[in-house]
């Protein structure tokens, strides 16, 4: 079988990544399952368990170039699973060539082991394109956080002016969120184990041999060695699930914040355009935050599709009704997005124009309002926090009603020149001179990805 | 273009329709945008506001098999959304057949209208096949309730026998709530209105032919007249999500008690069987309920998707970032889903093989316990409820601990003799009579039925 | 039993309002039980099922303030459910005034059937409450529409700035959600339905009685009368819970686009202020917008929350294990939360400040590119649109380049002056010439606000 | 204050644990900000920043007991969240103490500090209690397999019969996925870290002396030190939340799994009773499954909870609207329903009667078709498999038909007998010898266990 890269060949190069789209494609299903039937009867052989003979058929009918999609899918719609129909299909295949291998197609194990396992080994290699990826974002941002340590901004809390910070501490901020989901991303990884226990979860069809060909198969498919089946254990799959919302939820807030900046009265930082990139058909000025669009997206689509895979958990007896049949789409169709919206943040983040003289100036928007805490704290050593807190929201006040200056409200005040002096209340209103521990906090954030790359 | 009709061609066949499948195909995306921009030219022509000579061409254009796919997906990845490529490959395609039809095309309008209205195109044809899925199996469970309304069986609550019913009552039960899912769902489709307010929702761009083109072109589409553009409201696309998401749930319920009833241990109902259908790879004798795994399935994804649309309708302004794009793969996915339900019910109910002499003989399963309140409610008109509670519970732990029958150790009981003759207590232990309203029930739900066909 | 207004007293007057507290207290739930009970009593005494003499003592004792909620929470812990030992306190209570009404007393009735009858009740309180809100809220928006109906201000898509529209189209189109949101909790209000039908939902314990009972009682209740008993099919609920999931998205749009308009460099509406309302502790110029806050906060929790009312519905045969249990406090949890959003956004709305200065002078920060279109649509009728656009565009990107008035450059070209007149050109560029059919929408919004009303 | 241990007396007790109530009750809410700001005046007079004389008048007013739940809770509505009334309520009582020391109350932090790391410390006290049920659940699986490794029972895969098992695999596999559940929680457990930032996540306002106190404090409050403040990095709350939400999963499944047992049909495994424990108010003979119903109930809850957490993630810059506010209820609520879970799961199987001659006659009930696939597999080596599958399935349908043993149908072809012999006919229906690796799964699942207490 042949099938297109993209399922949907309207909306999937925009959400996903082409690697995604061919680890979960119907093929990358296939050659999964296919995979570890290969792997099965090598793994067999080298046991004892079926004739070494038996593997060279075996493994050349184990190419789903080989197979026909359509008719998969129409036997499966009846069948209820893809792997019921494979390995029929596998088996009369390999009987073409080797009537003696085909009796020992898929022997001891059940649909459920080759789809899982096949699963386990799609997952692998889509998470190696994710974790490339995710690598190459945290390199972005940490250039990112490095170069703008003394850009000042605003920062801004409930979406109002709160006080200065640094658009590297932004930036930081991100990077150490993003370090800890890649750190979820390899413990997930390092639980998807094979899968491999029969139609009962005990390998009674194989005898006394179970345990040794489950070692010499896990051995073969690099997958780790679980303690024993998990067909109705899902826990592998849906912590894997819960790592990428968490990562949705990362983009998300860059999609949220870099968006937001990029507001026409905010304007300190924006996507990187180009040709045919995020332009309205009607309206020739507009530049659409399409890669935000696409974070944002994600980070709304993905919470809802790990709620789904959590609830799928329910799975009775030794393989569950309905509830595994439910990751069949769902885990992938996460998965993709959440690739989709990671490539896309590289992007973002590489290509990411800032306006350090907006940002600059947008601190100054409030007369000197932002920087009240500053003054504030100085002023709260001499006369405490309440009243130097009173004082100071006074002030704030006539500046606001009078539009002028905080600054030069509080020079006509005796007290807080008395307390502070002129030249002290001139360095508290230099944002350069409050954003605290901004520089040690990215030192810090870069120090752990340096130790994480 | 022309898309292959199943986007995952391993599992669509088992969940989804071959109708549903079509009306959200890559191509019907399109036909919908298109569908729009063609009527859109019509309305414009008939109020005058582009000439009428202009239409010809661009409806000749207006063809979805014109396009390419491949080419719209790569450059939608780029622009953000679909239709801003398609606006410009059509006026190309206009163009080469008429230059000055060209520069009316897509006249005054934004690419949601263009998206949103085909959406709505979409949604209506998916929705006839819906509701005819949906009254097939109405049909059906009428039948089954009419067919089954003398058949007792065991009630059975928190999975513990309760009482007896009958299984038309059951059926009875299920054909109501799905009569209510039918109302809901037309209902939402009633609030399926045409988009269309241009790139502000203002219809500026058609100066003060805003009103009598919308006018129009909501008859050229067939397409209810909104107040005014939603561009930003989503409760039309929530509501029918929700009304789909309501049906998985009625077909979910179906799904798991008819799986309940065909394990071996219970044998009382079927899923009809047949060449290919619910085999197992390994064990000859097993007939999985493919069905029901669907059905359950569905129930269980669909809430997910309904929660991830209702958490996308947050949408900025005057229209949205991220929120509307995390519709457009996620409703044709409920959808999708959801009409492979509803088509298995059909042939589940169609096909359900019922054992009634097994749903009686499970009755007796309790030796008499199943009757206890039927014995309690007729002693307690005697002795009062608590105390015929007590006396019964105590008769039944002993009929537990001895095992034996209930009506044999309450026939010990002289009181209990006196109060109701041993033949009173033969026509407690008989099931049939203590249905209660069951044919009552039945015969509304029916009625309700055949007012609604 | 008394029980606190606010289960969580530090959060509840935050996040719901006292009514919503109220009607779905402990003692509300208790209450809605006892007056099923009540009823039922008397229901059952007006056909004759049980001796009217019963009915006053049974009555009497249905008064929540007579029970103790720890020693029920305790005794429901071991039972799985509130009825069951409130039926038993119930009894007893009853028995101490009257013994004969004691053997009365929940006669024929299961728990589940007092326990949803009670929601039912508990529900329609709630929504009486809740349609107070919302009309009011909307008679709120209708005021704003009408009253901004000439406040020319940006529309944004995108987060970017699109084109000009008014302000009072913006109120308008909220307004115009918000009356379908008040129509779907209409229609779920309409199928809130009387529960009854017994341990097995056939009434048999009432004998031929049934149906009588079963109409007297909604009668008494003031509930609509079901077809049928419909422990099992969980539909009414999770309608309900849609619709106030959708509402919740409404109001989140309301909450997210106020939170973007009171960012300090768009300004354009605040909140309403007042003592100790959204001051931060540390900066004294702060305003936070604590009822967008909390509009958005309902915003992502609600469909969460409906999602897993829906993925509850699977309810086992005639009355379910665990999706039933599912529903007691998420329900309630997500009325209360839509409730206290409806009522901040009244708040919210009727004490908005609206600053229309600088709705303007946002308008001009583009320098004249947001009117990009109307000059495109102009010069489109005379060169045709993709020229037209490619010839705007080329403009717009030396307007941005240069930091020059668009209409400055454009009126350099004498093609276009030829084509506009610089008089023609002067009056592309005033907004108020460009809101287009915006008036009109709102007049429809109206309308139809005027007609619900 | 002193507030009701549960918010909700009727149904918290059935639903969560006194300890996960308490640690999560209003009261511990305040404690655990108040604990913060008493360390945070510690660790700030140990590095210098504030007189040590100030610690005792604060450290002596940080006693949630000193205030006013419902003066907080009104004060917090119109604030917007807690911590701002409470540190207002603490520093005037500071201040009745010691005015001076009132001056150094929440020097330097934000409201999101207090609240955040209050938080923490109420998660860690929360998880201590968890994790004692987690590792008593894990105690008791691991008794339940290790003394029923050779109760031999049904295998269901699909709700049909597949093969012989053990129910001490079944338990094994339970055990197996919980290790995995607690190695997760503590994994999220060493994430929950200090947060500390001042209101921009810079302490600008300690100047310098921001990384000094930092550490103190995380040193006074025992958290793990982070890189950098993460306000608006969710990913360790909804990285517990997603760890909460899959021990659900295995939680339910045992749930769903003993329920299934617990059919009168099937009668292998039932809850214990007591008084008051599962009785019907109506059926005397009837056991609910109270605690399955719990687990089921809260495996149905908690995915909808972690995908509201999910998709509260994104928050818009430093800290964000609403977002944040959206967790403040739901973390707790999840918290508290898995900690019920778990607990209800304890005494299911710690009190979990077992009867395994049920578990062996149904095991009888297929009549041998059970063991279908030893035979084709024992058969398969002769003729291979497809062909032995094909055999074997004729004589399956052929016993189904006539209701007679596979082993008779089996033991009259000549063929087969001839390749098996009579005796190995009987010894392939003997299911304990055909369970396969139970025993070594087992094994290893306890090893697992073992190694983790």
């Amino acid at each position: 079988m042949t099938t297109p890269l993209h399922a949907d060949p309207l909306l999937d190069p925009l959400f996903t990544t082409a690697e995604a789209a061919d680890a979960f494609s119907p093929c990358a299903r296939l050659q999964g399952m296919l995979d570890f039937e290969a792997a099965l009867a090598r793994a067999e052989a080298a046991v004892g368990v079926i004739p070494a003979s038996a593997v060279p058929a075996i493994a050349a009918a184990c190419d789903a170039a080989l197979y026909d999609a359509d008719a998969l899918g129409a036997e499966a719609a009846l069948a209820g699973n893809t792997a019921i129909p494979l390995v029929k299909h596998l088996t009369r295949k390999v009987k073409e060539a080797d009537e003696d291998a085909a009796r020992f197609v898929h022997w001891g194990a059940t649909s459920q082991d080759a789809m899982d396992s096949g699963l386990m080994l799609q997952l692998r290699r889509f998470l190696d394109g994710l974790e490339r990826d995710a690598a190459a974002l945290a390199n972005g941002l940490a250039a990112l956080a490095d170069r703008h340590r003394d850009t000042p901004m605003v920062a801004r809390t409930w979406l109002q002016h709160a006080l200065p910070t640094s658009f590297g501490l932004k930036a930081a901020v991100w990077l150490d969120a993003l370090g800890r989901d890649r750190e979820r991303l390899a413990a997930a990884r390092g639980r998807l184990a094979l899968q491999f226990g029969g139609a009962a979860g005990t390998l009674a069809a194989l005898g006394s041999a179970g345990p040794a060909v489950t070692a010499a198969l896990a051995g073969e498919l690099a997958l780790p060695l679980p303690a024993l089946p998990w067909h109705a254990s899902r826990d592998r799959v849906t912590e894997l699930a819960g790592a990428l919302g968490i990562l949705a939820g990362t983009l998300g807030t860059i999609g949220r914040d870099v968006s937001l900046m990029m507001q026409m009265e905010v304007g300190e930082a924006f996507e990187p355009s180009g040709p045919g990139r995020g332009g309205s058909s009607t309206m020739p000025h507009k530049r659409n935050p399409v890669s935000c669009a696409v974070l944002l997206s994600t980070a709304v689509r993905a919470p809802a599709l790990v709620g789904g895979l959590l609830a799928a958990q329910v799975q009775e007896h030794e393989r569950g009704l309905g509830g595994w049949h439910a990751e069949w789409q769902a885990l992938p169709d996460l998965a993709r997005l959440v690739a989709g919206a990671t490539r896309h943040a590289v992007g973002l983040i590489d290509g990411l124009t800032v306006d350090a003289a907006r940002m600059r100036s947008n601190l100054e928007m409030t007369r000197g309002l932002i920087l009240a805490e500053a003054v504030t704290m100085a002023l709260g050593e001499a006369m405490g926090r309440l009243a130097a807190h009173a004082r100071v929201a006074e002030a704030s006040r006539r500046a606001i009603a009078d539009q002028r200056p905080l600054r030069d409200l509080l020079a006509e005040d005796a007290e807080i020149v008395a307390a502070l002096g002129l030249d002290g209340l001139d360095r508290l209103f230099d944002p350069l001179n409050y954003i605290g521990s901004a520089g040690h906090f990215i030192d810090r954030a870069l120090a752990h990805h340096a130790a994480q790359t």
